[in-house]
Parts: C-alpha cells; structure tokens; sequence
C-alpha cells in the first residue's frame, strides 16, 4: 500500500477539503461557569442600559436652566427638596428653583436634566449655591445610552471572558446558550505500551501519548475520552475504533502506523466508511508516519508512536481542527525570534522542525538551543522544548548565530 | 476618617507587608484531570527510563564488534537468529556472527551492543549482510539514559501542561499531589444592584461586578466563591463578610466604598480582625476609592463600583495576589507597543489608566483607541477595551500618534 508523501502544505489541503466545520449542538451554560465557552448565538439585549436616566457623579440634580450663567462670584441660588440614593426611584417632581441631592447610580428625578457635581456647590440647610453652568444632560448617562434593547451585544462565537460575562450578567443573565465541547477520543495503540497504573511488564514502557494528547486536547478546548492502550491486534482496534467513532467527534490514536505487518489504523478507517484515510506520510521530520482520515466528517489521526512526535502533529495539524470543531479563531501559534545556539540540520527533502529551549545568554540574546529528539525518542524532549523551529525543505540547515523564528508550545516568558 | 491616597507603588508595599503567601494545603488530582494545576512537590521518578536498552532503529540488533571494517564493497555477513517485536522481553543471547530482527522501541537482546538500521542491510532467509561498521552503543537508547530512577523531573510550582502531564504518565503515575485551589469569596454591595435572574426594580441595574470578577478570579487560577449582592446594611454586610471569610482564602468585594454614611465595608474589615485596613484609597483613575485590608492572614479587596474600574485594580493588584496564593508564577501582563489613536488626559495627581482597543489603520500600525469609560461608567466599556495604557501622575497626557505601551487584559491578536 505505497503512497506518496504528502508536503505539509499538500496535507493541509486534503483535510481542509474534505472536514466541514458543522458547528456542533447548542448547550446551556450557567453565567458563573461559562469561562472560556463560546457563545452559540447573537447575545440580543433584552434591556435598556441604563435602565433609566442615571447620575454619573455625587451632587445634585437639577435644571440646567436654572444655572446658566452661574459662576465663582455669581452662583445660582437653589432650594433642595429632597434626596435619591442609588437604587431608590425618586417619586418627587423637580420645580423650577429647585435641587435635588443625589449619589452617582441613582436615577435622576422628573424635572431635572443634568447633575451639578458636589464640589461645585455650597449648602446650607435647604440653601444650594451652584458655582457652575451645567449644559442639558450634563453629568448624565441617558436610558439606553450604553446598550438599547435589542441592540447585538456580541456574535455567535465569541469566546466568553470576564469582560464579557459582566456585560451579560448586566442583562440579568443568569445562563447563555454556548456551542457544545467537541469530544476528542484518545486512543493508543502498540505492544511496548502499558497503561500508567499498572505493573510494568518487562520489555515495555508506559504509555505517555494518551495522556499528553488529552491534556493537549483540553489546552485547546476539546473534551477528551480516554480509551487508554488498545491492544496491538486488528480486532481490538476495530471495535475500539468503532466504539470512539460512535462517542466522540473526532478520534486521535497514535503510535501503530509504522510501516510493517502491524499496520492495522489505516487499513480499519479505510473500512469504517467513506472517505477513509485522505492523508497517508507526509515529508515532515519528525512525524513522517502520519496518517489522517476521514469516516463520515469524523476525522481520524493517526500520529506517530514518538511521543515529541505525536504531539508536533497534534499542535501542527489536529490543533486547528479541534478549534474549528469547538467554533473558535484559528489562534495563530505565537512565534518569538531568537538566535540558533547551534548549527541545526534538516532532513532531506523533508519539512524539519527542531525542538527548542529558549533562554537568554550573557548578552541578553534570547537563544533557541535545540533539545535532542528524534531517534533518541526521549521523552522528556516532551517537557524542555519550548517551541520549534521550522527548517524549509529545500534547506539544509540553520546555522550558528543565524536568526530564527521560533513557534511556542505555550506563552513562555512568564509561563504559563 | 481620612487617610491620604496613597500612590500605586505604597499600596503595592502596604499589601506585601502584610500578605505571607502560606501554601495552601496539598490534595489529589487525578493525572488525566491535572491540565493547569500546580504540583505541590518535586515530581521524582521511580523509573529509569526507558527501562531497559531500547533499539531507536528499525533494523538489526548485532555485536558492533562483528560490523568492524564494514563497508558497501565488504559487507559483514551474519546470520539472523531471531526477531524482537516492541513490548516484547528477548529471551534469546546474541553469540557472535550472529544479527536479530529488531523493531524501533523493542528490548535490545543480551549479547548484543549496538542496531544496524534497515536500509544498511540485505537480507535472504537467515544470511544478511551489513554494508556499514556500527559503533558500540549505536541507535540504542541506554537503560536510563532519558530519566534516571530519583531523578527530580519537575520542580514543587510546576505549572502542568500537555508535556508534563505526558512525562508524569511516563512514570507510571496516574495521580499527582497539587496545590488546592484558592478560594475567593465575590460580593457585591450597594443599594443600586440586583442579582441577575431577579426582576428589576425601578430604579436599579443588575449586578455586574459579581460576574466579571468571579470569571476573573478562574481567569488567574482561583475557585470564586459567589456571594452575589449582600443588603446595604451594617448588619447584613457584616455577616456576609464574616461567612465570606471563613468560607474562603481570601474576599473580594465591589462597590459600597464611596466616602458616605454607607460606607461599611472598612469600618467591617477594621473590626474583625487584624491588621485591618492598610490601604484606603489609591491616587489612580478610575480605581480611587478601593480599600484593601487583611483579617489575619486572608486578604480583603474592597474594589470600586464602577465594573471598569473594579476589573482595572483586580488586574492591578488582586490578580497577583491570587496567582501567588495558587503558588504560580506572577506572569505579567503581555505589553504590546502601539500608536495612540487620540489624545489621552491624565487626572491631575494621579496614575491614569486609559481603556483602550487595538486596531489597525490603513497603514497597518497598531492603534490604541480609547474607549470611552469613567465617569459614564459604560458597562460595555468592560468588552471593549483590549486593555489600557498608563499616564505616569507627573504627564498631563499623551498626544495623539505617540507610541504607547499597552498592558493586555488577555491575549489580544487570535483571542482568546
């Protein structure tokens, strides 16, 4: 079963042709618990906000009328009638001649127009003296000016914060309807692996890829189902694979698509329905034995058994997926420039990524010192690479000193 | 009761003064659940890893001694005596002259010291012959040579993301000791609110600080704990504050902390423990009437109303805390470089922080907008600012196409 390598590029293209973003089902969400989830349509206020004429100071109310022409050494006389704290609903009617103390947040009573700031006047007993002219509307936030009922407040697949869970609980939301989490089952397989928590049999290592790769998974949103280490026989993985395709969204496996007798991940999507494997090696380095597919618009990826590996694929080519699936912005990698701290090769004819750990030398250069990998396979590559760099297919190196651009695995420079 | 204002740097001090970030206890977090905690202490290997001599190569466990002198015009001819597949234990012992098949991640066999790869090789029936010399130890993994048994793989205040999840995994562990979680009581005061989900009376808004600040404190790593809108009244403010307290490692209050016969908040804090208040009142706009106390050792943030403002000194100030509280790093907030888009005014005295949007002009630059904010006290200010610029006390303001550094509320380019 030879096929071509694809180019990272010629990859892209095959999954962006077959994978249709369908937004996945609407969901409720309580407001205090809606961090981070993406609104599943338009929020419409339902309100007016301010719900009525507002004082923005602490002062008083009155006719901007009243003090035209009020200055240092001519104030406007005026009588206070009365007094409105925030919250409370004024029921008197403001006269001509008339004052009435108020805070800032409280409504501000029929008759008057604008708010005199406190510092502006000088009382005594019901005597107001206003020192200042104040213009119509001075000092006040005018029903609806911040947000008119019906007014979109934000769009279907905005990613909720703080900011914006205030502004809807200014509405009087209590609850907003947000897009599902995509499901992500996570499944490895190969016979050198073995569940953590179990006795490790001679001969084998514990299995590191389901476990970064849901953790990745949730990094970017998606909700992962373990399925832990499917046995290394094509029947298991079968039904494994069955088992995933029916309860999640999306299916990453790693590890078993090696070339040799053991190959069964292809051969199973193929088989579980059109359009089967679309994607099949493609000239990277690391991650060349990948394989994605397709069954129905379930996409299926299946990433190499090298743990640095596996999770590469994953940032470069499941990580977009995984966000379109979930409704969010295609969030660039964030990319740093740093100055190679040793001559960095490439594989031929193959795009080549070179894991990375940034510091800073002597003289403040910020520099990227490759962490071995690859064939080594170690493990902890995993955990000292901050970011790669991308090493063009038709060049054979980065050398020494040379400037390079390095894309972060995570924001670095005060993780995390 | 005055006290002066005290500039951002003396709040900054008075607060470390007293604040001793004691560690909060330790619990239990399942590995697979463990994105984003933080280990409560060294992470030590009880593995070598890989645990036993592992093949980095497809290919031919031999001697290297019986490789020696090798080349494509004369080969070393071995005979094949076996076949190691991944996760199995070899039973068999290398002699000399002899080769066996071997699979990338597989046990290297007793006897044997070093991997010929594949494509090195030609093979017919058991004869093979070796076109290339290996040296000892070549494309073979040592016992150990990736972790060592004992080895502290993450320092106690690790941060644990999709590596260090994967690396635990590597160990075996499929639970992990981390920090508990703080837990940061929220309320709110003030006449003028309503919880959100209640009718609105005439006359006042729903609260919005309960919310925003609530998502803000799951923002830097905390466990709000919602009180909602506690009664404008001694008596009322008083219980809360004391429940608040016992329930929780630290409060955050908003609003009631005007000067006026309402304010409690203080007079509360002073009473129930010491050392009470040690900042009352800050010379920043907006953010001037926040008070900050510590009832022993728990600290109380009594913010400003006004939901701009409240979310600004959460940033400024709460933020820190909570993140030193979690035992993570005080990550600082992502500055990035723009043009200021309109003049900027500063209030007399005072650190002025302007709301500000990012956006690109024609000519691609950055711009910062201000927003408009204070005074009108617009709640949807809240999701429009991207984040703020800072106008020292000593610059009355910043002129329009001036370079300006703007702090991010979050990652702005590719939210979120």
């Amino acid at each position: 079963m030879f096929r071509k390598l694809m180019t990272l590029e010629e990859a892209r293209k095959a999954i962006a042709n077959q994978f249709k973003p369908a937004l996945l089902a609407d969901e409720i969400a309580v407001l205090l618990e809606a961090y981070n989830r993406v609104l599943a349509e338009d929020a419409v206020s339902t309100l007016d906000i301010p719900p009525f004429n507002r004082s923005t100071m602490d002062g008083y109310a009155v006719k901007s009328e009243d003090t035209f022409g009020a200055d240092e050494n001519q104030p406007a006389k005026l009588k206070v009638v009365g007094a409105v704290a925030a919250g409370e609903q004024p029921t008197l009617v403001l006269r001509k001649g008339e004052a009435v103390e108020i805070v800032t947040g409280a409504p501000i009573p029929e008759g008057a127009d604008a708010v005199v700031m406190i510092e502006d006047t000088e009382r005594e007993d019901d005597d107001l003296q206003v020192f200042v002219t104040v213009a119509a509307n001075e000092n006040v936030m005018k029903l609806g000016a911040d947000v008119k009922k019906g007014d979109v407040i934000f769009k279907k697949g905005q990613v909720l914060g703080s900011s914006e869970v205030g502004v809807l609980a200014a509405m009087g939301l209590t609850s907003v309807k947000v897009l599902r989490i995509p499901m992500v089952a996570v499944l490895s397989t190969g016979g050198e692996v073995t569940e953590p928590g179990k006795p490790l049999p001679p001969g084998k290592i514990y299995d590191i890829n389901s476990y970064s790769l849901s953790t990745a998974v949730v990094e970017c949103g998606g909700k992962p189902v373990y399925f832990g280490v499917v046995p290394d026989d094509k029947a298991a993985l079968h039904k494994a694979m069955v088992t995933a395709l029916a309860s999640a969204d999306m299916v990453i496996t790693s590890g078993g698509v090696s070339v040799g007798p053991r190959d069964y991940t292809p051969q199973i999507v193929d088989s579980l329905g059109k359009p089967g494997i679309v994607v099949c090696g493609i000239a990277v380095k690391p991650g060349k034995p990948t394989t994605i597919g397709f069954v129905g618009e379930k996409p299926v990826f299946s990433l190499p058994g090298n743990p640095t590996s596996a999770l590469l694929i994953f940032y470069l080519l499941a990580r977009p997926i995984i966000l379109q699936l979930a409704g969010r912005p295609l969030a660039q990698m964030k990319i740093v420039k740093a100055v190679a701290g040793a001559k960095m090769f490439s594989a031929k004819g193959r795009r080549t990524f070179v894991m990375v750990k940034l510091m800073f030398d002597d003289s403040c250069r910020l520099i990227a010192q490759p962490v071995e990998t690859g064939a080594a396979g170690a493990i902890t590559t995993l955990a000292k690479a901050d970011g790669f760099v991308e090493i063009p297919e038709n060049e054979q190196f980065v050398d020494t000193n040379q400037e390079v651009a390095v894309a972060l695995f995570r924001s670095v420079l005060g993780k995390p």
